[in-house]
């Protein structure tokens, strides 16, 4: 591994503080990852991403940077890649996954706050994560109150930009979230001196939609019984589809696919139990659920969360002839995910009941990051028409520690032998 | 007092629960505000409001209702008072006060959730209210995550209007502002089947800004050192503002305000500690804070709060030619309101500021009920602001309980000691 140590100290890294956490996240993948068997060759790349998370991708943004880019910071879904792709820039999702940073934000933030929102403040305040350093602007959005009031605290050290979401789906909330994308292109042809045009805004919408497929192959071969590949192997890659290149991730994405229909036409390995995980996002490198389940021999086969599903289904649509008509294309997909910031949000049941059918599960794990308000609230719903259709349901509420893992297993173990 | 068993179970409301709750607030209202000594004569009109709260005032709605007027509930101070008053309809605020409702609440809501939500959700579902008993519909809004998810449940009973308030408050978020309050006049006229006019407007406006101008006066009076009232009175006074008949409460309040100019007059008491309390709303019968605060001796002399200053600060413009022209009066007072639910919201340290300065306070104490994330997280930067300009403060995260009473005790009386 090459040393990176002077560009981290370039980009301001808190390098003691570094040093700890590169000593942790070998050691989780290795036991968290790498002891899984009979693993597709496929994920070999994803496993270098991984061992160079703060290295080789740092260093092609620094390289990126270097020759006049700039580098954007995001933490959310609803947030148009496209955008930042067509003014040349290089988006990277920072929704901070690890127990590491929590202690950091809360020297600033409340203890009872959601830990990803903690997380990430943690990483950016204590100068412990080097794509925080490599940004030169972070675009926040308003889908929940803790993140939204993070933003003016984030603000304090690199500028951000924030979209306004509306919180419904009426026609004018589409009207208003078409305003929105327009005040975000304006901000990034500024930040970057670049026009956004039909002709490199439709290539980005490309670009993007490419990445989507991919990822919708990967979870479309999981729908086979067995599941050619784990869940904890699909949520990694989920998770690197956020900051990793484009071209390069689809590339390892659609060979992996490749792979996976060899070994389905090969059949193999025996029936396993089969989960869906829903509800809120698990970031890098948040393996804790799915790293529990599949350790008790059961397998997850979708995620209907913001690292799974909610990320890559529904295309933009490429047709348009003016930069009106593809924004209008941006602003109705981005519009339509599902999300529990949304009042009311009943498209998200029936995502999960086409998924239960289509991904043909056994049972369904709500999941909750804790004091993420809009999902907790939203969870009763969920329960309440799951266990209308007779899919057994339960639900984890959790956070980034380790603390409850042993009761978690416990309450997995009972819900396994029930289904 | 009048039996209104027979008007009770007309409203559906759980009998029995019910009268558990009937008992535990006049002694709870005995032991906090009967035993203050010297109150003005003018706190008996408040007195009999409280020992009828769900007697003679629900009595008034539903002769209201057999008039074939309109009965709305509400539960935050951004949804404009003057659109139902201009439409016939009477309106109540609704935000609940009381722990006796949490357990109801938390049969449906998640346990880590801001105990005003869990509370008027409880009063709902456990049908030990009558004003939500009475209510033809509720409206609701996008403040923060836990309301917005709420209104979901609550729609199961009563059928709810939301407002999608925005986020921030740049010139096109007035824009947006203004079409949800139209959008609320449709849907007020459908129900009510009043048109909403000019003239039906503009009498709306004065009649509340004459609300807001007793208020005021009040809160002018308390600016005197001594406070010729004690912070407990004031905070009750505007407890009721929220469903009090309009005319009667503003000759109410202003009565009163004639005796404490009399009392500033004659001279009296001795001085005591001035505390500003900023923070999350404290909704009916909510007096804890206050009642631990001033039996310690201090007196709390300004609320910056939804039932405080953000309730009745800036009157809506009388001036007018047009309907439109009233909406945007009506837009503009609104969305000036400095809640935490925006970002940035730098005019609530502002306000703050300034009432540090004319109410003259020793000290702020920033009162947050639990699991408040937008109040939570501004904590940080209030906080930095008061000391940076020496002024004491004082963070309180508390619910609705009364576990926590002896250990705030402790911390406020060593805040008193060492301002």
């Amino acid at each position: 591994m090459a040393d990176y140590r002077e560009m981290w100290k370039k980009l301001n890294i808190n390098l003691e503080k570094h040093d700890q956490l590169c000593e942790v996240l070998p050691e989780l993948y290795g036991s968290v990852y790498l002891q899984q068997e009979d693993r597709p060759e496929g994920m070999n790349y994803f496993n270098y991403v991984v061992s160079e998370v703060h290295g080789a991708r740092i260093q092609e943004l620094e390289e990126h940077k270097k020759n006049g880019g700039k580098v954007i910071g995001t933490f959310c879904v609803f947030v148009p890649d496209e955008v930042i792709l067509a003014t040349g820039a290089l988006g990277v999702g920072l929704c901070a996954g690890s127990q590491f940073w929590i202690e950091d934000g809360e020297k600033v933030l409340p203890k009872n706050l959601c830990p990803l929102i903690k997380a990430f403040t943690g990483a950016k305040i204590g100068a412990t994560c080097p794509y925080f350093q490599s940004c030169d602007m972070l675009v926040g959005e308003t889908t929940c109150d803790g993140k939204k009031k993070a933003w003016e605290l984030l603000n304090e050290y690199t500028p951000v930009h924030v979209m306004d979401l509306p919180q419904m789906k009426r026609e004018k909330d589409y009207t208003m979230w078409k305003d929105e994308i327009r005040i975000f292109i304006d901000k990034m042809e500024q930040l970057t001196g670049n026009k956004v045009t039909v002709e490199n805004l439709k290539e980005a919408i490309k670009l993007a939609n490419k990445k989507r497929r991919a990822l919708k192959r990967l979870y479309d071969l999981r729908k086979h019984k067995p599941s050619p590949i784990s869940g904890l192997d699909c949520l990694l890659i989920s998770q690197i589809a956020f900051y990793d290149d484009v071209n390069r991730f689809v590339d390892n994405v659609n060979k992996l696919c490749d792979e996976l229909e060899e070994r389905i036409k090969k059949g193999q390995a025996k029936e396993k139990k089969r989960l869906m995980i829903t509800g809120t996002p698990m970031a890098l490198p948040n393996w804790k659920i799915h790293s529990i389940i599949e350790n008790l021999g059961a397998e997850i086969v979708v995620e209907e969360t913001c690292t799974g599903t909610r990320y890559f289904e529904n295309e933009v649509c490429e047709d348009g002839e003016t930069l009106d008509d593809l924004i209008d294309n941006l602003a109705r997909r981005y519009l339509n995910i599902n999300c529990a910031c949304f009042t009311p949000n009943s498209g998200r049941i029936d995502d999960i009941l086409r998924y239960a059918k289509e991904y043909d599960v056994d049972g369904v794990i709500d999941y909750n990051l804790s004091f993420c308000h809009t999902y907790a609230v939203e969870d009763k719903s969920i329960r309440d028409m799951l266990k209308d259709k007779n899919i057994p349901v339960m639900h984890i509420e959790t956070d980034y520690s380790t603390e409850d893992s042993g009761q978690i297993k416990t309450r997995v173990e009972a819900f396994l032998e029930m289904i």
